[in-house]
């Protein structure tokens, strides 16, 4: 397998451990597996259970956690009828382990005994847990601020809590200025963390009987779950498993949305400026891949979706209140429905992010909209 | 269906609403049904995969959230290779999710319109949760207290939250007095339930390609996954399925461990006083079905195991150092092993509650011991 610069083409050899080309760009993964999705339905659930799809040179001991099969909901909110898929049913609580496990299980591979990652939390806890469970040594740098659930998974997995001053950017510069001498576990930098997210393609399309969903609206960070998907249905339509790719629609905060802004030209990365948003899972300003994440977006039909703090409120009250206890970003593309087109029918969401990660923040959240609704 | 007293052996129809017989002693589901085992093979992950097995009328359209079908995982923990399966991936975050799922499905097909339910935190959580995906008025009562993480889940499932000072047996009296007005969703009273937790004896017998592993060590409060395994392997043995019970093992923590002292004739339940104990989920003194479940543990060849607080610490540590964060009643059964003959060779443990339940208790625990052993 080769590493392939997403912008000048240069290229290298995936054991380098390079976290980015030289020019800066990021970096993906020249792999293109052929295999017979078929064989794959007997299977335990989980991700591993696509082990031909996955880029690691020995899938027969990979550092797993029961990973994945996560289930698909049909379920009536807000007036409209969607696919959940509810991500938060994981062993750290979010989508996050489909990838770590697929990177840590290549850090292993690779011989590698200590690694750095910036988080705004899941991935950080996603990470901590899974070189908790490969005996490698971990460093998380986040925010301060971060929601206590998060950093407590970290340092109960033994890894090392590192908060840094001055929001999500500031974090990830630090662990940037880290990664030239330590192994960079980032779930953004990182190609073969996407290539544990496209799993969650793998399985929209078994649970759907053959297809995709019309389309898919995904909270919008770093794009670590958009991205994955892009990749993974790229793949089933490279194998003749589906014709036509999902629209990817990325939904964001309007306080913080970047891609947004981007998509309808109106500002460059360097030049954009964020508010706060109780969304922290996608509080971010400067996507890695927004190039890259665009043009998915762009090829797939997609858009980008932005949403007021009151309609995330507004989106998380239904869902905890139907039963789904999610945190407060994984609210964000419910919100974002509204403002779609109704011309697709089946439109599918992922619940990316457990309740429990902030349960007493979601817990006043939706109570304020709710009030005490289901009780007598 | 018709529900039996496990004492005097009267029986009255299902859908009475009777939470206990008349003499006062839990009641039984009279449910005996006949399947194929075999055909649930090929269908998706779940406990509803298993819906000829269960008791509802119409198993086509139950109150689900994807419960079941957790990983099982082979580890080596302190010593010992054991099978762990990992039911805090889970959409509430424990195994009450199987048999809320039923229980409720049940309760709507009866008509029911309110439930009242009391908990140490995890059940309550799973009813409120399941109520609120089937529509039904809630009111859970906790004992003071509670992790913040399990009330925010039943706030923001819209339940009505009743905090009870004065312990676990204050909080179930309190509920007992209401229980003859509103329908009784009780976790240890309501067959209903076990007959959703007999759903894990299902999935180990399918993962360990139809055998069951030689015994299971529980965390024991009021044994409702305990005591659900035991009628979910009796079914299997009734249909041939399999040939003997596993050992089936309570683990309790010895500063609240009535099963303990009964199991060694020293007590009766109404003498019995209790300690505290950090695994909050199974500080029970009085538990409802204690007769029915020493019968099992000893038809089983099983026995009932009490360790300290420093052996539960110990354990948890270890958990969460190895990739399983768990809450600290999860570590219980694992600090019990030690104390096991080995000449079972294979043993399976569930890891019953997520450590997101209380992740800041969970974090300073494990790292009073570990310190950061995995850091560098």
């Amino acid at each position: 397998m080769n590493l392939v610069c997403t912008e000048c083409g240069e290229s290298c050899n995936d054991s380098s451990s390079a976290w980015r080309c030289r020019c800066g760009a990021p970096l993906d993964l020249d792999f293109h597996p052929i295999y017979d999705f078929g064989c794959f339905a007997g299977r335990e659930p989980g991700i591993w259970r696509y082990r031909e799809a996955l880029p690691v040179e020995d899938p027969s001991a990979p550092v797993t956690l029961g990973e994945g099969g996560t289930p698909l909901i049909e379920s009536k909110i807000l007036g409209r009828r969607l696919l959940l898929k509810l991500e938060y049913i994981s062993p750290t609580g979010s989508f996050k382990d489909r990838g770590a496990s697929v990177l840590i299980s290549r850090a292993r591979e690779l011989g590698i005994e200590r690694v750095i990652e910036d988080s705004s939390g899941n991935a950080g806890a996603s990470i901590a847990t899974y070189c908790a469970a490969a005996g490698i040594a971990c460093e998380i740098l986040v925010p301060e601020g971060t929601s206590p659930g998060k950093t407590a998974q970290i340092e109960a997995a033994g890894a090392k809590l590192v908060r840094i001053p001055g929001g999500r950017e500031a974090t990830a510069d630090a662990a940037r200025k880290r990664a030239d001498k330590v192994f960079y576990a980032s779930h953004y930098w990182n190609p073969f963390f996407f290539h544990g997210t496209k799993t969650f393609a793998f399985e929209l399309v078994e649970q759907l009987g053959g297809r995709p969903p019309e389309a898919i609206v995904f909270p919008l960070g770093h794009g670590s779950l958009l991205y994955g998907t892009y990749i993974g249905f790229s793949e089933l339509k490279r194998l003749g498993v589906i014709n036509t790719l999902p629209a990817l629609i990325g939904a964001q905060a309007a306080a913080c949305s970047p891609f947004h802004h981007l998509h309808r030209g109106e500002v460059t990365l360097d030049s954009f400026t964020a508010g706060d948003t109780i969304a922290e899972g996608i509080r971010v300003t400067k996507p890695a891949r927004a190039g890259q994440i665009l043009r998915a977006i762009k090829e797939t039909g997609g858009l980008v979706v932005a949403v007021d703090e009151e309609e995330i409120i507004e989106a998380l009250a239904a869902l905890t209140s139907s039963g789904f206890f999610v945190e407060p970003t994984s609210a964000v593309p419910l919100a974002a429905v509204k403002k779609l087109d109704s011309a697709w029918e089946s439109v599918a969401i992922p619940l990316t992010g457990g309740g429990l990660k902030a349960p007493e923040i979601v817990a006043r959240l939706a109570k304020g909209i709710t009030g005490n609704s289901n009780c007598g």
